[in-house]
């Protein structure tokens, strides 16, 4: 074929911005640890507090609000806690209530015990039960603990939005706390930790352009803040022991500048190629699903079923086309596996789905290649089904 | 004075050698997330795999007892946990026994509480004491659960090497654990787990020439292992959930791969440096204490205290000079204070100290100037201070 391989894989990871990588860089050739108080250690201090700004102004926050982690696996593990801080005095949570379709970090329940969590239902769309949300909080028994209810701002296999003021009210009501999983939306939405209510949000770099390896946790306030999960030299103010990862903190801070610029602009422009997408998918396969359309849904995710044609079978042999889609979530080590999103809507066919997600240097000609590759796929399979 | 800043704090954080940068740039052009079953994924994984392989070589051991983490925190925060699993069977610590040298992220117990962590004294030297340490464990009741014992390698600030040989043989036979912090001493001394009868180790990539970010839990099996400190996804055969930080992974890889060339020959020049620095330094100080220099310490380090100088000022005025050291360790953000590991060895004096560590680009030259500006910094302070 001779041609570059397509790349619309962008909610499994985002491809490094040119900008994040030359932030790296800078900070790769800054010897010195960022506690070290000689010029190198000042150096490579500076550039955690710059990024720490360009994460802050992206969630519409203070930089002492941020606090990098590993990655967001790590921030989630650090906030579903029951023992919290309000300065020296512990702050109990005794439940936590998740929605269905949470990413498998969240759902996991952190330090949680199973007996503990509580799963709460969405519907077809994907959206969460707000009646069971209220029901649940209702009974939630105060003199136990505070609860604490996690929610996704968008989802990682569907893109369904969901409706997080609302939430945040009906937790607001309860005296709750509400963590927001804004790892896919971060880059696709913009994101105000105020204008959502949340009290904590979960981010991700390498969603939103910047380098496996670092997250944060963003806090609405510094009063609150979960017991640490990693104790030790006391680095992040104490909320998170370890030396800094001072080249990945630098790329992430320069990625989330580039996601707070003009990003309806650029959402409305990837939005655009996910519709002709869909279009294109549903010519050639007038049968197609796609789950999650009748609702709010981020603009740069489709995620598709075809009668009678496994996602995963679909997902190989575009991979032989030169095109990297995903089959679900890309969370676990190679596992192929039923999708636990289309799961909890309700979604049970064999077939499974297809995840088609795009990002700022997708272009229509991409576009318009991968729904060429899809129909000769498809007419593939469904004539040697037919045939066997 | 135009001539290049001189760095002589490896211990802190050694600067990123050529072949781990390499290695981490082509990872970082390689968009695809390591559980993506595409080819893009395929390729970040073998990337992973092949750094598996060079840090298990390093520690003379298996690829599939190699857990990768964000780094040596985390890893410590991982096993020093009273919840094992053999197989699915749990297996219960009920108490860890530390020596009062370690480093702060495993003085902190991990995820133990206060009340079953017990520090174990050190002597002058900074060695444990292995009477109190065979007391400690005949004490123990193992009715309650496994002990824990968690003695590092090689001490970060003073170098000091413990008699791990020994304290294995001890933990053995009171049927316990041995966890092992190599952070300092990889790079610097030949690794193998099986020689040191650890049943964990402890390492960190951006001590051995690596990136900041990623360090491993190394285990002599595979079957017991501890309760996983972050849940979600899955990755790393489940023991550590989050997407892989690929690029530093694979920089640290490259690190191991340099660690393990060559080891004696080039500690054997680093250490001759070391020494034409402790006899420079104590020929313009002839007062000079160097902490630990009676026992066996790895070859790059030297722990300094001069009477009637504070470490701290000694390290400012180094630094402007253009030299990088540090007064204790760099673990806690700018915090300058007592040395927790002078304080076990009993010396208390207010002076605090002056550590320089050398690396593998040490230089004789950069020696004899750091000599030079010693002698200068040392005269001025003290003609300052007799004129007060």
């Amino acid at each position: 074929m001779g041609k570059a391989r397509i790349y619309m894989d962008w909610n499994a990871t985002a491809p490094l911005l040119p900008e994040a990588r030359a932030a790296m860089l800078s900070a790769l050739d800054c010897a010195g640890n960022p506690s070290s108080v000689h010029a190198e250690g000042r150096k490579a201090r500076q550039m955690i507090e710059a990024a720490r700004r360009a994460v802050a102004r992206l969630c519409d926050t203070l930089p002492a609000h941020v606090t990098f982690t590993s990655g967001a696996t790590e921030a989630a593990n650090q906030v579903l806690t029951p023992v919290f801080h309000m300065g020296r005095t512990p702050v109990c949570v005794s439940r936590l209530y998740v929605s269905a379709t949470e990413h498998p970090a969240v759902l996991s329940g952190g330090r949680f015990d199973r007996g503990s969590l509580c799963v709460l239902p969405v519907d077809a769309d994907g959206l969460i039960d707000l009646v069971a949300l209220d029901a649940a909080l209702a009974a939630h028994d105060r003199a136990l603990g505070l609860p604490m209810v996690a929610v996704m701002l968008a989802n990682n296999e569907t893109g369904v939005i969901q409706p997080i003021a609302d939430v945040a009210a009906h937790v607001r009501r309860a005296g709750g706390l509400l963590v927001v999983d804004a790892v896919q939306a971060a880059d696709r939405l913009p994101l105000s930790i105020e204008a959502l209510g949340a009290d904590f949000l979960v981010l991700s770099a390498h969603k939103i352009g910047g380098p496996k390896g670092v997250g944060a946790l963003v806090s609405r306030g510094e009063v609150l803040m979960p017991a640490p999960l990693m104790r030790g030299g006391g680095q992040e103010k104490g909320h998170r022991s370890g030396t800094e990862n001072a080249a990945a903190i630098a790329g992430f801070g320069a990625a989330a500048d580039m996601a707070a610029q003009d990003i309806e602009a650029r959402m409305a422009g990837i939005a655009a190629l996910r519709d002709r997408l869909e279009e294109g998918l549903r010519t050639a396969a007038p049968d197609l699903l796609i789950h999650g359309a009748r609702v709010p849904r981020i603009g740069n995710t489709s995620l598709v079923t075809l009668p009678g044609l496994k996602g995963e079978t679909l997902q190989i042999a575009l991979d032989l086309e030169g095109i990297a889609v995903s089959s679900g979530s890309a969370c676990s080590s190679g596992k192929v596996g039923r999708s636990p999103v289309l799961d909890a809507m309700g979604f049970t066919a064999e077939e499974g789905a297809l995840r088609l997600s795009l990002g700022a240097a997708t272009t229509a000609d991409e576009v318009d290649r991968v729904i060429a590759a899809f129909a000769r796929v498809v007419a593939r399979k469904r004539l040697a089904g037919a045939a066997a």
